[in-house]
């Protein structure tokens, strides 16, 4: 059976701290220049898109590259999948050519259809309903900040809409332990099951009624764009509805002292977050940015056996 | 002069045979994860598509990879095909940059044009009037399921849509001199020249009136979704009009007892197949998928020379 | 500092005269198939594409991968350029990636944005500006062809539209010191900034009345298409307006005795360029065409420091 990686529950709170240490070690060797690995040995990992992407495409092309396999990728409105094939064919065709799946694709549903068939791991890369990559490459970016202190000591604040990034936030404060406060428009989420089911394994989410009161204390703040991909026909009203959750200067000084800024990127300066706060010191975006290759390559190391 | 692959007259009989060796022996080897091999020495090899594809796409990128290749992927619609320059220019221009061309496009002409002035081998990955390379990829599939006997020996039987498929059948059926049963509903083909053509280097074809007539005693019985790609807009009446001429257990019964099932997919299970068939031990549908891998790699490698 | 390449003065004399040297070596080595260079260590280069290509996608693919590099193809309307990230953030970003980022754009603003904000070097692969990697290519060409002779001293002529090409050529003529003349229909250009900061450099060009009185003597004869990309629209009013600037036999009859015929495709013969030329002796256009791979991986190779 292969590891499949579709939600941030996939894996045990064992096997993160053990892809944050390689992550560490991947990006040293990186750093030093010396980062290709025959780990894929030249196999092949198909990458499929439905949704635009500078950040995933590169940093997944750049970590099958690096980790010596060849990527081949597809815009799913390109394939097949767009011809009525059962995705119980696709996945079983896909497993005799590749030795993993990578996919971005609002239909999580459709994720976990072809995982069911496919006999390579799956990967997901984001759906409308998770980002578990993304907030891998979060967590071990605070990793990078912890300054010695504990993990899942840490408060984490998640301001702004309740979609996938807060849903897996609400799954990693589930695996991982750490508390976690949310602060999300009225009527904007989160998931109820995923709230329900992440409270069950972790006493310390906390549903704040403002911005303010999230980011009191919190080691990491963090949000998305107003309006997701998806959503931009919303824009006009979510720019009314989330009046007041912009991350500024003032909520930064709410933060704990040494707090960082985290926002898985497209940003969009002046909506979400000031354009002083992104670049501030506090702002460890790009390196968050760059995290997730590295991040990436320690996934697929280990969801993809050696030859 | 550039050895192309544009229909399945291009090579001989003792060709076919030497590629399904080769293809043979590169199977193997890809399975004991030893599968690259330094044929391309880097050279890149252009992959053009004006149609959607999944299997093509994958497998020709995995074959370029594999043999030491660098696939370059161009969307026709994308390039300059699409702004009228003279295809004799396009053609001199590739050449100088990729050791070999294989390209999906509707036109087959165009496809001709390309390789009248290419000075690299030109393939033809399916066009609206051929598909060699899953013919050869399909025959190899064939020859795996022989249990010693030869194959032309073997009656083959084509039930559906007389368009590129059942073409390309016919001129296998030609070069390789086995038996050959068609039953294609009034009016959909196939194309007369390459049938009367077919006839006349092979006496055992036959059109049949049913697929029941076709199918008597067949050891591969293969077919094509009812409604092929830039068919579409005739589903409706395609659905009537191919009424009966379904692939289920009662025709398969009909044929030899050991009788494999082919389709090139994607299917559409519960039209042109029953999804009992499809998924039957007489189906190898997944291994003709990856076989189309090992048998394009042969291709390439006897097409493009060695450095 | 990274250096970029953004127009064609952003390299000195000594510089090209450098780049033509290594385009003539790297030329050799790859006629003689050694042409694998470590050059990029596995890094990957960004070809960020917004207008259609064959030519330029498929030089510079080939040029990253023949300098040991890892090419991620990405079409801008498909990132997340068009969805209103800040270019400040692309660039950053793209830079903890990739090594390199090659642009085809039509807003060279946006280019000098990236290049402000990116820690890589950024190339220009075509704007509706500048075209100064096409230039490089045919200028290298151009060296082929000399027979001993010295490059500043040949008349260069540009018969057309006084766009982008006809820039670049202006500005090459400032930085290399050749006679350049131009005959461009009346309204058709060029940008009167760059044609008055080149004769501030180069004296010796000269704005021709007529294509008889640019091409008398010249060496070099050049052109492109009536209507370039972005200008299919006015196809009709420049038919028109270009009348008498088709590049013929007479024409080229006007030129010196072993002058050498450039276009960078793609052409549209029997308009701006007789069938009978585009086919002479004198026409170098798919030498051109392949000099552009060879002195890319030049450009690339002095931009990008080894490891």
């Amino acid at each position: 059976m292969p590891k499949h990686y579709i939600t941030f529950r996939d894996l045990s709170k064992d096997e993160y701290y053990h892809l944050f240490e390689r992550t560490r070690e991947l990006k040293r060797e990186r750093r030093a220049h010396s980062y290709f690995r025959p780990h894929l040995g030249g196999r092949a990992v198909a990458l499929l898109f439905s949704k635009n992407s500078t950040r995933t495409r590169m940093s997944f092309e750049c970590a099958v590259n690096e980790l010596g396999g060849h990527a081949i990728v597809l815009n799913l409105g390109d394939s097949q999948w767009a011809r009525g094939e059962p995705l119980s064919h696709t996945a079983r065709v896909m497993s005799r050519y590749v030795a993993g799946v990578v996919i971005r694709h609002d239909k999580e549903a459709e994720l976990t259809e072809v995982a069911k068939w496919s006999s390579v791991p799956v990967v997901n890369s984001l759906t409308d309903e998770r980002h578990p990559c993304q907030v891998l490459g979060d967590l071990f970016t605070v990793t990078e900040n912890l300054g010695g202190q504990p993990l899942e000591k840490q408060l984490f604040c998640w301001i702004g809409d309740g979609v996938n990034m807060a849903n897996t936030w609400l799954e990693a404060a589930a695996v991982l332990g750490f508390p976690l406060n949310l602060a999300i428009p009225e009527g904007y989420g989160p998931d109820p099951d995923v709230l329900r089911d992440a409270r069950g394994d972790n006493p310390q989410i906390k549903l704040c009624a403002t911005p303010q009161e999230a980011a009191k204390g919190a080691f990491v703040v963090t949000t998305d764009v107003f309006a997701s991909m998806g959503f931009e026909g919303e824009r006009e009203k979510r720019l009314k509805d989330f009046k007041g959750f912009q991350v500024d200067s003032a909520l930064m000084a709410l933060a704990a002292p040494k707090a960082i800024f985290l926002h898985c990127l497209p940003a969009h300066p002046g909506e979400e977050v000031t354009e002083e706060v992104i670049e501030s010191p506090a702002s460890v975006v790009f390196d968050e940015a760059e995290n997730r290759l590295h991040a990436q390559k320690a996934l697929l190391e280990y969801l993809i056996p050696a030859l």
